[in-house]
């Protein structure tokens, strides 16, 4: 077995474990979307699921809480009444905003070339 | 239902179904690692598959033909003997260069921020 490549950055032939957490949760389904709509600001949970085809309540929470084990997402519970709960990305999460440019930015060419 | 947002770009708070499969498959369980591999240069099947861990000829060969079948990824057959086969990127596989690097980026932030 090759000894796993140096954590990080474009490693020739190796495997980057790191990498390939950070690939494989972005692209998890119904992430992308949620993750584009906390780029536009903290959001309830009717907000984030609005107008997106299939998601499912159940799905929308076990992905939220993924993001929150992940770091990237933080849950906020108001203090007024009724109790108002949002949820928005932390520092880290709010960095992913290059990533996904480039993912529509990429996802255009991918549809011009089809 | 809210009709659904223009094809490409940050809809806020639409639902892009363009972005949506960009992101998917490129976030996919184990395109990440094939798709930074071949953009190394053309490989062969097993020069792909070498020294990622839980990857099965099975798996990498489903993932090839979804590649393929998605115009980012193209097999050629070698005229020599014995045949050779390797696979490569396409153009639009090959604009995948700046995601990759994005995400290779952000997982290091994302790594230090842990």
């Amino acid at each position: 077995m090759t000894s796993e490549a140096e954590a990080g950055g474009h490693a020739a032939l190796g495997f980057c474990p790191q990498f390939h957490a950070a690939i494989e949760l972005i692209g998890r389904r119904w992430n992308g979307v949620i993750l584009q709509r906390l780029l536009a600001g903290p959001l309830r949970f009717s907000e984030i699921r609005k107008g997106v085809p299939r998601l499912t309540d159940a799905m929308l929470s076990q992905r939220l809480r993924e993001l929150e084990d992940a770091g990237i997402v933080v849950r906020e519970v108001g203090t007024d009444r009724p109790v108002q709960v949002v949820y928005a990305l932390t520092d880290v999460g709010r960095r992913l905003s290059p990533v996904l440019d480039a993912v529509a930015e990429w996802s255009n060419e991918w549809a011009a070339s089809r």
